[in-house]
């Protein structure tokens, strides 16, 4: 059966996460139901996997699945059909590309690529409601690159590793960490750009919660070095919520889509 | 009684418009509850003023109303205040000005700044449902500008104008109208920035819908000046939806907010 791979965006609102589960909304279900309207040989059962399993809340633009399908499909007509299907659920196959049958959306990914979207500003936000999370205070983005320098290469993560992560080892290298501040007309935004070959479960959450106590001044920048080193959950900053999180690319040993 | 003017910001999508109307849910209201709420001096049945009355899902980043209140407040604690009466409607007070009781939102106002967001891609878009117009096809940006450019100074724009357009006149003057283009992973954004010291009803959505087919190729750029020569209704292009349609700014021979 030829291999299909997916790039998949998507706002988290709406569903209990990537994974299906019983009786939940989930991003997976969806793409499953609209692969199986398609592709009835697709059958019911036929799980989809991808490289990312992103919490409720937690959104997309550069997610990416990979599924067998029956017949061969041309790439252009095949992204048109599913977002057809997926009407009216907030999730978009933005490209589709015929894979390898080794190709594995999880297994074969080499790199990860998340962005956290944080707003300060007193005002609350509505534009953005549910996309961003909002703190009132100002914050130093400086102090938070500072912090965050610490973070970078190779590392024990416990400390940024929630107490549910099913990875075997806590050892990651954290090959990127950039802040971006943009200016708004009544506050901030401050996005975090982070990259690594994979993630301990709730990283990203528990580095911007620990860098955002660094960036209101509540804890010297130098903090951040003696929590990774203490490898002890308990010295983490607050784990900030899932609204801001996106999950924005996955990197392949051979990039599988043309556009 | 002390006039107060409230730079505000909302997210048109649950709004029947800025106006209040009776059974529809609009800002002015929740604006003049929050306000209510907050000064039992500020009388059921006493009305708030504003620079733009935006139509149904119509979105501001810079909306400015005036109210008079029975107190003096100090500007923080009432942005903060309506903010708090304010919530959970996706309308906030980004700030608060203490203006001179000659201060009139609407009348004293010597400039409006609208912008206005169009997507051109595949798939549907997800993040920004209802916040900007999607048109599947790709769109030439300097053929819009050539188009655009037609529009610039003052003309009888009764092609760009509603037929329920109640403004005694249809001169107006454009003074800007810029197209700035963001490239997105697959496909483009084009951003229409129009600046005048007032607009006639749906003229922004006209003019964006009639480049929208300049942009396209289905008009020749010379097509937007024949149309607004006509000084015909007819002569325009589709007028396009309201929610790419954001009023970002205000400007008052003296500027009230000081930040």
């Amino acid at each position: 059966m030829p291999r299909y791979a997916l790039k998949i965006e998507y706002d988290g609102r709406p569903f209990a996460g990537w994974q299906a589960q019983a009786d939940q909304p989930s991003v997976q279900a969806a793409v499953e139901t609209a692969l199986a309207a398609l592709d009835p040989g697709f059958a019911d059962g036929m799980r989809i996997a991808a490289a990312g399993r992103t919490d409720a809340g937690v959104h997309a633009t550069g997610q990416v699945a990979h599924a067998d399908l029956t017949k061969e499909w041309d790439t252009f007509r095949l992204s048109e059909a599913l977002n057809w299907h997926l009407k009216p659920a907030p999730v978009a196959v933005v490209s589709a590309a015929r894979v390898p049958d080794d190709f594995h959306a999880r297994f074969s990914a080499v790199g990860r690529r998340y962005t956290f979207r944080l707003i300060a500003r007193r005002a609350p936000v509505t534009h953005d409601r549910g996309r961003v999370w909002q703190v009132l205070n100002p914050l130093d983005a400086d102090a938070m690159r500072e912090g965050a320098a610490h973070l970078l290469g190779q590392h024990d993560f416990t400390t940024f590793r929630s107490t549910m992560c099913q990875a075997q080892s806590p050892v990651k290298t954290l090959d990127a960490i950039e802040i971006e501040e943009v200016a708004l007309p009544h506050g901030a935004e401050f996005r975090f750009h982070l990259a690594a070959r994979s993630f301990l479960h709730n990283q990203v959450r528990s580095i911007v919660g620990t860098l955002e106590r660094v960036g209101a001044g509540s804890w010297p920048p130098e903090r951040v070095a003696d929590a990774l080193a203490a490898q002890d959950r308990s010295a983490c900053g607050p784990v900030c919520p899932p609204q801001g999180l996106y999950l924005t690319g996955v990197d392949y040993p051979v990039e599988p889509f043309r556009e």
